[in-house]
């Protein structure tokens, strides 16, 4: 099989997701590693047998098919736009930017580019098999849609500044998802939230506990719940409601064991965080850039969903400051 | 051991399931049976060894300790009223009044009252077991909590006009149930709805479909999720999160058979609908009635629960017209 | 509608649940209370609202239509004996006797009674469930059965003695659940079984934990396991396994609440005992003997199903004793 | 990291297994593929970066470390014995051999050999959960345990001939994975069995669904279930009972989806086959012989533990042709 040579920008925490598997995907080979930070780099190009380069070089190496924005996020926009620029594939973390206006001004450069956002949820097993369970019927006509995202644990108060506050960094993942499921988009959002969690977030301007309730034209409703820490794992679940039932597509437990003695009934904790529960996710989102890449495949998440995604985000912050329901007309 | 005699006022639906129910019960004697409607009156003596009465009658009769309203809504607080005021132990079905004007002004005259409200699902094993749960630190510090309550089938529309709408008839038990499993008043409502099920709801100037998300002062969150037809059963769930973990009281299933074959696996569906459901949760709030109406037990479900939750519908239709959160103060 | 005057015969443990069972069926009215012991008959007529007799007065009324015998193992066949030939309808708890012998000796006095034997599992909504999935083709044809009886916590060793030993006692339930379920006869047995709850059970001479594998015919197997002490409740289940699937009915939590916290997940204890698992079909199977007393209904279980059981029972002990497979004929 | 330069003997359905973990394996290099059909030996050394080679190539290069032995089951033990002789540390395919005498006789040729069998269960994360739980003390003493084993759909029949029968080709797992949870040695051994699932199989001598039990000299006891076709997946599950409580590994469902309406309840399918079910324990049980053969750690599974299964998988055959249970020492 034919290999398309990428780039991975980017060595932190979602590079290093996302580097072994393109490494490791027929059909692609990873080339080169770009990080500020020369160690960070070279460990990456080690354990994948790529080489360091700056993004300058690997973007003029015309053997060089694709590339992986996994950079910090003030920086996706610029890499994705240089790396499109210059005719490549390119993959892109999620959020596109935390600037709406940013986003939307950059918009028609992106049209015709074979570009994958990482909303990697849509990759997932659990919740395509639960799609695809809608789709065929089995629960009627769709109705509403419950999507609980609840973190195992607080972020550092540090990473809060620059995370774009918990709509755009954290909801945003649900909002994609609500999209999604709905098939059918939001026009009115109500969200409330406190801070429950950790006062210093709160001393910082953002909130770790949230309720939205997104609204479709034809009256579809859908509930999203999140909390920056659950205390027992990565809660991750959709349920679907319709005229004639309900599916919901639950929890990945670590093993199969379960016991019973006089205090009751025992089993295995949920996936503690997003490299356990998402590592399939992760690997088919990487599949799919390869194929979108070969020109085999339309992207399946591309920037218009990015764009959606922050809009609703936005709206969510001003329901919260203004404490009613937000149109999305009057949000543009 | 001693009985104290009682009255059941109303052989309809509700008192369809008291009246069995207390002539059952060790400590109650169901004496009379009061009903407009000679007929069912006649059946329901004939079938729990009572006699039909008028209410004057019941009330005249010195031995008569206590008395069931289960007669129509726009009854219960007048019969309520007069019972309370006879010096009779009362348990009246909710709401105690569509109107909440009324309600308030008749609240001084129940001070005292040996008067058990009937929010049964206070009363109900499951529910009763997660509170416990709760109270026993098993979640940490509760932090938010999801209700669910989808009717299996939309009622009639005949029954709408008369019904108070879907937050005052139906929601009512949630705001209760809310008020009840987040141990702190909410202070603020944003509700949502929609009329998904049936347009004839519509027409006649009701929703079908409900999100409501409540706050408390502390910032504690709970959502409501409202259906009048599931298609899939009788779905009461409630769901507790706290610092350190999640409690759920999940669904009743109709057996414990569940199947395996090529095409998945296979279980029995969930209870159909209340009278099922709630079984027990009837029996012991009747029997709390009765401790209750021997003196032995104060009230667990009061006036004043009442009129709580009223305020939450009101607030909750009116969230629904103005499209934005609405506090309680402002609401009074 | 008319009700059948009733006498319990033998107010101990299991009187204790068939006496008020009997007491508030429509269709039976409970006249009688028999024990050689005054206080316990005393207690039970005074809870049920009917007098204390002797046999022979019950016997002798000529309106008593029925008879429930619930004295003690060894009085069984003598109380149904005389009972049917008293005319009346007659409940016999299991076993019939400890004596095959005697059992088989009887056998022609029952033909044509109106004789209900106390197999209560016959009864029970979620086995009830479970054979009509299997009758309804839910696993194809049926091939093997795995039935699973543990009782929560060992008798008390002075039990054991006149008990009848462990698969006269306790496996004869699933003998007779094996040949319901099985819809054919077992044609040989094997059994082995250990002595580990408690050494005094081994001392007198008995086991407390076996496994027992059936065969039928035409080839299809049944494997029971039975323990006196489970520690974590009454283990109730049955598994059956066909062509093309496989059915079970499980355990019965004693509440719906689960919850999960970073060590796990966590869940309600299964029913502890007979009295809570059961007490469904302890009221169904006095619902039949009141439609078999009435002559609405031909008993589900009869004498010929004790014999079956018995039967199989003493090639179980057999097979233990000589560690080889029992043929029924030559068990004969 | 080191790498250990590796073999592989057999290039057919479980070489297709093990051939590329041992590929991606961390620790080892898959240097040579060896099989007699030329086309099955090219396909995998071209998907692995491997080279084709005769076994006698492959055991003269002194930079071989490790053998893979994925051969037909009749080769198994020659091609071990070879590889072992030649100082290769050496993974070998259950069984060792269809021949117990042929297996003791090699056995003293073993000893010290780094040589790990492929009994893959005891490498699976959820039995190896069960095992810590049980070794915690989840159930206290340990008194019994249950397995099934149920294939989802029956072999060919012309696999059956050269297969030794189920005992020695299919119940041999569950025999090892009884030792290994019992922690202590079967010495009884019963086993009856029926032709259920396709005649031919009856023709050919074998059978196709059976019960073994086995009982360890303390009392303990173990029941063994066998289908060749389940018609719902790959059932696989062992129970674990004890003093205080029970342990279950159940069955891995095929993603988390399940739905209701008023059907009942529906979720997915358990996996289908080993390959799905047991990938994780294959990939495992390479990283263990990966870490024998660099002297890191000692074999899990040797050459006693195949020795020991096949003399249960005997006694098996033998108490079934006998019915009645077999003393290991009289098998011996």
């Amino acid at each position: 099989m034919q290999r398309i040579e990428v780039a991975l920008i980017g060595a932190g925490r979602m590079g290093q997701v996302h580097g072994p598997n393109a490494a490791r995907m027929p059909g692609l080979r990873l080339r080169y590693v770009v990080d500020p930070r020369p160690e960070a780099a070279s460990a990456m190009a080690e354990q994948t047998g790529a080489e360091v380069a700056s993004l300058e070089q690997a973007l003029a190496d015309p053997a060089l098919g694709g590339v992986l924005v996994c950079s910090s996020t003030d920086q996706h926009l610029a890499n994705a736009l240089q790396a499109v620029e210059a005719g490549k594939a390119v993959f892109c973390e999620k959020p596109i930017d935390l600037d709406l206006g940013k986003a939307l001004a950059a918009q028609p450069r992106f049209v015709g580019a074979r570009f994958v956002l990482g909303f990697n949820r849509r990759y997932d097993p659990h919740f395509m098999a639960l799609k695809q369970r809608i789709d065929a019927g089995a629960v009627g006509a769709l109705e509403s849609v419950h999507i609980v995202n609840h973190d195992p644990a607080a972020p550092s108060p540090h990473f809060i500044p620059t995370s774009g506050g918990l709509f755009k960094d954290f909801t945003i993942h649900d909002l994609d998802m609500a999209r999604w499921m709905l098939g059918e988009e939001p026009v009115e959002v109500f969200a409330t939230a406190s801070c429950l969690v950790d006062p210093e977030i709160g001393r910082l301007g953002d909130v770790d506990t949230a309720r939205t309730v997104l609204r479709t034209a034809s009256g579809k409703l859908c509930v999203i719940s999140n909390t920056r820490r659950s205390g027992y794992g990565y809660d991750q679940r959709v349920e679907a409601y319709g005229s004639s039932g309900m599916a919901v597509a639950g929890n990945v437990s670590r093993d199969t064991v379960h016991s019973l003695d006089e205090a009751g009934a025992m089993a295995a904790p949920i996936a503690y965080a997003f490299p356990q529960r998402y590592a399939e996710s992760y690997r088919a989102q990487i599949a799919h850039f390869a194929e979108v890449a070969h020109g085999r495949a339309q992207p399946r998440t591309h920037y218009a969903d990015g764009i959606a995604a922050l809009e609703l985000a936005e709206a969510c912050q001003r329901s919260v400051r203004e404490g009613r329901a937000i149109r999305l007309q009057e949000n543009a």
